[in-house]
């Protein structure tokens, strides 16, 4: 692809691109009168096109997530196929963005044309990426595949050759920080009380990986065990300053993913986030800055959230009134069981429930006083049915006259299988922004992302963002958003969707 | 709302806002390299802004939309409310775009702001349009109310003084296009089978409306029966000139639909088509060209297709393959009866068939060769079901490793509470673009929008276009092309959902 | 009817009918013989065909249940008629199977002759009987019943002049057994701390409603606020004689619901507990057959449990192992308010979930070592749900060579519609049996059923039993069961359901 | 088992057992009384326990049902485990009740005792039977298995050996009579147009097959495609002689599925017919008097028949009035295939859609005029979904005071999962009834059951009954009649469900 255009200028390991970002500040006047002023801000975009060697590390490589990961890496890697009831299967990478999904780049006479993701800014070939991990439980990926019962069982005996060998390194454990039924899974752990003494070991995991794999990089990926939420405290985790001192103190309200968060931090790797706890603290925010490090957050988007966030906003922008979504889930595998501990369920719950906030917010025609509805969020564990994760939602809207709408869903998430691609997609888009430079007219230099990368938002279940900066959870701008920076990065310009050279054509 | 650039005029009646329309051009090379040229085409948008007193002709009023569609006006209009089983309800417009929905207008610090759509430019309000209609039925329009058994009883207790003195005219009646069930009905018709005088008498009525009523302006909308299609032939549809002739001749494939669209047409009002059925045929597509007069259709997009068109969007956006769409419908109100008849079924089977083809061809990645999934519509008459429109859905997709995703969703669709607000959108927004001008380079002459007003897709299942123009029905993408456009017009800029100003700040 | 048959006599207020009950001994031998030893016992049924003018009292009388039961009682009595979206609708008692359902009596040549239950044997007519009641809230009844937001708004405006002189007595309040956010309501409440009082209190209201109105019977039934349960202590519970000591000395462990059913005993009148806290612990039992009244319970079976008992019934009689069973609700009445409450939820999940352990444990073949499945009880509180319960339901089960069905219901249980004839038959069904003495061979006198009235299981959750009795949960089985009593005292015999005229005829 | 009475007589080879059945003559006199004279009639049963050796042919071997039967009849008989997603699977006969399905036999004690229902009375061990069938397709038993996409791909694996030299017989093939999409398979059927020489080709075939397995018996059973239904005739299918005349002829509307029966019958095997069409027309049940052989039909009653004749029996039961049943289908495999043409799906919708009208007709007090309700039966073909046909229904009954109850089912259906256990309990129960003689007062000999086989109609869609007996539809009233019939001839007694030793005991 190459985009013809004094904007863009490609050198040898360089795209390097201009873009007119069109804006508006808004003023509400006291006389209710509102001023809109529009602004454009020219933005420059560096973004380096070579692509380097990748390491990954997964916190809880042997769950379900971490072992149908690396499975389906593996299978791809390797081309495998397989006979499941409904024929000959071969591998593939549905469910990912990076990999499955396209972006529109304009048209060719009246055709659109649209283009994978992939092939619009350059990405890490997952084929080529290396995997590692922790986890507390000591077995290998291959035994831990069958465990976790997710995929078809003659792939899991034509990819399990791959796995036997690998076996993750013991993990931090803190009891107190996840359900007590997983107690029985604990046998891989580092040990002893001392946290910085656990910060040392990680820390030293994370280089011996990279040097070992000759990795460019590293990216640090939790997977692991919901945990609760930490109590935030003033002198703990409020600046980078006292996380750190807080971990040599082993404060006990210093959690194994806070851990991992600033080893990784400190190793100069992302960290992301894919569980809803607050590893993400103040703290950690600051040192993610002061190493210049992007950290993404919080929890993956795969199922019944994200169907939530794109429903809402169909409902929300058609002029319909949600006044009551009622969604429950039950699920059997690990994640499930874990959950079914009330500390570490409030942590899913408020992941999930202010998805739809600033969805309802946006319309004060529909919420002229207040947007809260009825809005409840159950988790159930069912251990028989395993991986295959359901969700049955009941939305209720006010309509035209006193009359109402109601959506009932029932939506098998297949919960790992949703979830891989996702984390596929979070790492190879961190990675990517790596290698993305901005420059706007006042700065002297160019300068990465906010290192909280909220532009990853359409991944995450409640994307965390940095002060004054909005929420937006809205499955479809999170997505527009999203493709509109690959375009400007390539060079394209954002879609408006209007088609105006159909719809007024000159005459 | 005032916009504070240089690219906006506000006169006494009119808006004056320039617009940088930017896109690409794409070719694919020989080689297969794929060249994108970005192009910026500067529009300029006049809008008048002086609302016209606006008389709506409505063909099937007696009907559960029209009768719905007016006592709705008239419940708003008085400010009635009613009591129901949930307490007191009040009139409003909910589940219209143009009543009910916001559009982002830029931000105000760090918050978004959001205006309702009817703040953006100015459109006539429901409470001043005057509204009449046909009907094969001669029922007055408050029993009428009654038969269709869609509102609450208390609110036709109340609103039914305002309605009983409305009675609609004699209809246009061609008994081979709709079902033979709906003869029963048919006891308010033009006599004789000369087409040429029914089109003269239907002219007479729109002419003697807007008189009496001292309209500015009408628009006509079908909202009668779906017919059966016509058999396109040349030499009577192929041009406006032979459709007129056909008329003349009482050719037996010129519909009833035919009549009030040419009438319409040539007494220069705008029409609409809510029905399925090929009423636009190529020679009225010439003959609104001809008059410089708007058609809007086909089918309005209220429940199953609109959600159908959304979900989609989001699964094949999401990278995830839908294979299997099953679509069931029952319903127990007129449309429901006269759609048991199979010719009518095909007419609205074809216009909720081909609604994902768009978004499914778009994503190369997913359907190299083919985007034909497994697609079946069934709608079944059920008299006991009423107006509450059941949608039952089944979605499968193809998501990682061979794995399934399932989505299985029940929908209570209030037909006629939630056409209703969609008739009063699409006649608000035809208006509305009749008082739009627009000019780019290379035109002498400002000239209204296509006359085949595609822009209002998000509103038909099937919206008709123009040749050589994209077929979009990707819901949010047609929401965001309208919202764009409304931008555009009011002196905004596109929004790209970056948020680049929070993002990439100037550090 | 007249029973044409040695079998049954009729006397001025009597029928007498002897019945063979036909049954089985099994005994399990050493060697694993399993030795079956039919017998049949002769019953004689003695029905006192006079019906009582009978009062009704309702703890709990202005809540949902209480005012849709007064109004569906009086809409009837009255003959009212109203309008909803419907159409017009009639006053019937749907949903009653004393009034609604039919027995098959017999063969008329090849027809199958079926009459109604309540022609089978002689009851009360629901248009007779005198209602009234205790509320911890002082509103007056047709006043609540605007609260309940249950019934049709012109229905209320018909029936409200009926109610509005009806107000409930004042109740006793027991904060500690009923949930915290109830405390607002009790406004009518009986004074002081001290439990005997409150006893006598209530017992005189029982006689002077009793007298007031002339009746001849009394029959109170709890349909007030689930309580929490009871925590059963030697000394207080156990014996008739400890629980009114315990009443005496106001032990904290005695609850409001023991107070009524104690009074309701002492005064002779049965006592049905329509929710699931453990009212009817030992002690009370023992008083009931003390004072040979009724005691029956617990917890109306309306909604989910109903269809739950039905077809997980089914399902096991198939040969189909179910292994999950997953039931959600949320309702936004003010039961589904008191049951947000941990407390109370506790007594509606055990209520709600051993329904299919009986059934379960039926069929050795599907579970052969443990019939414990994953059964999980979720009830939320969702005001905007309003009455109009919602239930939710999946079940997985294991069919044939290791595969599964899935089935998943969406239930909308109109609560209080669903539960008020469910109330009505309870009341009218206790009251004949007050009327029925059996004798056997072996017994010197006439005596009543069992105090402890599990006949009526299938109206109930969790049917109450005196001890050494079968748990039936099986709807089925409960109905079948209840009918050929029903048939055993009319004097008519069982039905095989076999059809052996028809199928092995005389040739 | 033993049973200890009088009532029963084991000898070698033989049980005796007298069955006092109890029953009504129902006589409506003019003034409107209902006189009910009880009757009791004494049956003796005689049941052969000698278990011959059983040889079974499939019609349509090769489609999806015949190769999953065959299939777990081997995985079962050698006792095959293999590995699916969720772990080890063993061989079981869950859905069959023959094998899986319990019957209550008694009490010990307060402890109700339940034994299989193949230990009431001996049954032929589905390990010891032999298969065979014919296909209109060659494909051998061990590809057409594969091709079906039934069963677990690893199952399929480790069965294909002992499948793979199981090849069809040649079949009778009259395409007039299955859907035209069928005619690609035909590429093994016999020649010519001669239907006598195909009648005595397939009697040939049915001999030769006894003989070559040493087969004391055989059983014919048709789960081949769907045929349209025959154009009933005088002349031709009206008597047994016209019959055999029309197949000398050649008539055209003698049906394939007409071949067979004859054929069976006229070797002495009992026929069962697994689809809808009228193959059972009256010369052939005429014939099978003649012959006095067993003919059983029509259509397995497997999925979402079976659910609505168990649900609207609980609904109507409860005094509840279903008013609008609508049911959707949709399947991927061959069957679904035949049924996407009109003239087949006519014969299916008819079989299903009587199955509620003896339901609703027991209710007169909810249907006192009419019980002709809304009900509605899709089936769509969508290759998709394969063998796991989805049944989705809504059920709209009214309930108390104008208020509905609305149920919603998704209903995962694997189709041959749910058939082929359902054709063994056809075949193991017709075989029985060929064992079993009943004597009645007034008969000079023993005699078996009337030819029609109307005690199966737990099993079939739409029961074929004998002139002048009524329909029982019912689920449970078809089960317990089966049940109560087991043991009548096994000397137990039916059950009464009243448990009166617990609720009226001698005290």
């Amino acid at each position: 692809m190459i985009v013809n255009s004094q904007n863009v200028v490609y050198s040898e390991d360089q795209i390097t691109a201009t873009y007119e970002y069109r804006h508006q500040n808004v003023e509400k006047q006291q006389d209710g009168k509102i001023i809109i002023t529009p602004k454009t801000t020219s933005y420059t975009f560096k973004t380096n096109t070579k692509v380097p060697k990748l390491g990954i590390l997964l916190v809880g490589w042997g769950g379900n997530n971490g072992t149908t990961f690396t499975a389906g890496i593996l299978a791809n890697k390797n081309k495998l196929s397989w006979q499941n009831k409904r024929g000959e299967q071969t591998a593939n990478y549905y469910g990912s963005i990076t990999q499955s999904s396209t972006i529109k780049v304009g048209c060719n006479g009246s055709e659109e044309v649209f283009l994978p993701m992939k092939d619009i800014l350059p990405l890490v070939n997952p084929d080529d990426v290396i995997i590692g991990g922790w986890d507390i439980n000591e077995m290998n990926l291959s035994d831990a595949m069958r465990r976790a019962q997710v995929l078809d069982y003659n792939l899991i005996e034509k990819v399990s050759p791959y796995m036997q060998d690998l076996v993750p390194m013991k993990s931090v454990y803190y009891e107190d920080f996840i359900a007590a039924n997983q107690k029985d899974r604990a046998t891989n752990i580092l040990e002893g009380n001392d946290k910085q003494k656990h910060l040392e070991t990680i820390r030293k995991d994370i280089r011996e990986f990279k040097e070992k794999n000759k990795c460019e990089k590293v990216i640090v990926l939790w997977t692991a065990n919901t945990e609760r939420f930490c109590e935030i405290k003033t002198g703990v985790h409020d600046t980078a300053e006292n996380v750190l001192k807080a971990i040599e103190n082993s404060d006990p309200e210093i959690s194994a993913s806070t851990i991992y968060a600033v080893a990784s931090l400190l190793e100069g790797s992302s960290y992301i986030n894919g569980s809803p706890q607050n590893t993400l603290v103040p703290g950690v925010i600051q040192l993610a800055k002061m190493q210049d490090v992007f950290i993404v957050g919080d929890d993956f988007k795969s199922g019944q959230t994200k169907m939530k966030t794109s429903l809402t906003d169909f409902l929300v922008t058609a002029g319909i009134k949600p006044m009551s979504i009622v969604s429950y889930n039950h699920l059997g595998n690990n994640d499930g069981k874990n959950l079914a501990s009330e500390r570490q369920f409030k942590s899913k719950e408020l992941s999930k429930k202010s998805c739809v906030d600033d969805i309802l917010a946006s319309n004060k025609v529909l919420y002229p006083k207040t947007h809260k509805i009825d809005h409840e969020i159950v988790i159930k564990y069912v251990p028989y049915t395993g991986d295959s994760k359901k969700a049955m939602d009941e939305y209720i809207s006010e309509i035209f006259l006193g009359g109402q709408n109601t959506i009932v869903m029932y939506n098998v998430c297949e919960d790992s299988l949703l979830a891989a691609p996702i984390i596929l997609d979070l790492i190879l888009l961190t990675e990517l922004f790596e290698r993305i430079d901005y420059q706007v007219d006042g700065m002297r230099n160019f300068s990465r992302f906010n290192r909280v990368l909220s532009t990853l938002g359409y991944l995450c279940k409640a994307p965390l963002t940095d002060q004054d900066t909005p929420h937006i959870n809205s499955l479809f701008r999170q997505k527009t958003g999203l493709d509109n920076i690959f375009r400007a990065c390539a060079g394209l310009q954002p879609d408006d969707n209007t088609l105006l050279e159909f719809k007024c054509p000159v005459v």
